[in-house]
């Protein structure tokens, strides 16, 4: 499984350049090649752009061709949205990472400059075309932002850093909610909030749901034993005041 | 199956709120939330960066906190590469997007400003924390770009998404969940709970989040504010009774 190449071709902006090189070393690819960009290169506008990746910038390499960048790639995606004559497969982002991981050989990806995107003459050095799906009414989609979801299509799909979830606490054994909803109870017993007494069982029925569904770890359920106690803890203040 | 909303939380530059407004309209999101932004708005940067997008940032509302700008969401995912105390389920993109459309009832995706990120106070008001899996070498990840990975999963999916089983009973808006923890916090408050003083807003926290993770309807939270005044109810009573 070979990381893809990331060719842009005739780039405009330093600073897109510099974005590109952010999103790649984002998620984790790092073999940029440069088919000559307009302002030459180095780009003094890349570095601050690329905000850090900068060792993808410093391993950019600069190619006259398509053909030159690509000359040691096996597989080549052209990406595009807009339609061509051109007779070619055509595979979403998700697809060509799939294809690129099952595949053997280095993948090139080419995208074009920021204005015209590739004329079809790059496109037509390329076996597949890549086209992100995306809103027909508004379809200029940024350079920096076409190789980002590129990208992060072939790390999604690669072991790269899956985010670590946090454990969760387990739910609270039952005994502990049953002692949550006792409390409670006794405390609205008194008040007469399971009046009419026909209706209590039902009315306790739905509290206990609505104390069930949080599915609260025994922390949470100790967090809210204190509030009732702190809440009945006042009331018992108040009513030996009142009795005394 | 509701569009999410986007929320940029208190954005740093005007350009990145025109990339990501250009980001949303490509994958078909146009609801885009401003939290105090830091230049104000409009922002003249905004306009030229959005390439055409300028619909979505004439729609674009400002709210001066997170609860104003997600107060009739019903689910609210923070992004965040960072890794807190807060113990609350970690989603990636795609499993985020997959969750919205299951779900009933809006969604709110908060993004933190650029340089420093979701403070924990806006995390902790959310149910799930969205995080990009990245290269745990290279982790800062452009506003615009996280912004535009999460609209291209969600539009990815909606291609394919089917008509899910609608659950009867969405979380109650954020400003429901509001209303029940304002009305417990000024029930706590007079009792010394939220003592010492000094560890009040970690304490506040907690509470919130015990709140929060429940995902209660509009019902169990009326049902919650009933149990809330049927006790505070009484001690008033009691109270008057005592000082009369």
């Amino acid at each position: 499984m070979t990381a893809p190449v990331i060719v842009l071709v005739r780039p405009q902006l330093g600073e897109n350049i510099g974005k590109a090189a952010r999103a790649m070393l984002n998620f984790g690819l790092v073999d940029l090649r440069l088919v000559s960009p307009r302002d030459g290169w180095p780009n003094p506008a890349a570095g601050p752009a690329a905000s850090g990746a900068d060792m993808v910038l410093e391993q950019a390499a600069v190619f006259d061709s398509v053909a030159a960048a690509t000359a040691d790639c096996a597989h080549v995606f052209a990406t595009t949205v807009r339609r061509r004559g051109l007779i070619k497969p055509v595979m979403t982002p998700e697809a060509a990472a799939a294809a690129m991981r099952a595949e053997a050989g280095r993948s090139a990806i080419l995208f074009g400059p920021e204005r015209s995107g590739l004329e079809t003459e790059d496109v037509a050095v390329a076996r597949t075309i890549l086209t992100v799906p995306i809103n027909p009414e508004f379809g200029s989609l940024n350079l920096a932002q076409a190789v980002v979801i590129v990208a992060y299509e072939w790390s999604r799909g690669a072991a790269l850093a899956q985010p670590s979830a946090i454990p969760l606490d387990p739910p609270a054994p039952q005994a502990e909610l049953d002692g949550l909803y006792d409390h409670l109870e006794g405390l609205l017993e008194p008040e007469g909030y399971f009046e009419p007494i026909d209706r209590a069982h039902v009315t306790k029925r739905n509290l206990r749901s609505v104390l069930t569904k949080p599915g609260w770890s025994s922390n949470e359920v100790r967090t809210m034993r204190g509030v009732l106690t702190c809440l009945s803890g006042r009331r018992q203040r108040r009513s030996n005041a009142s009795s005394s």
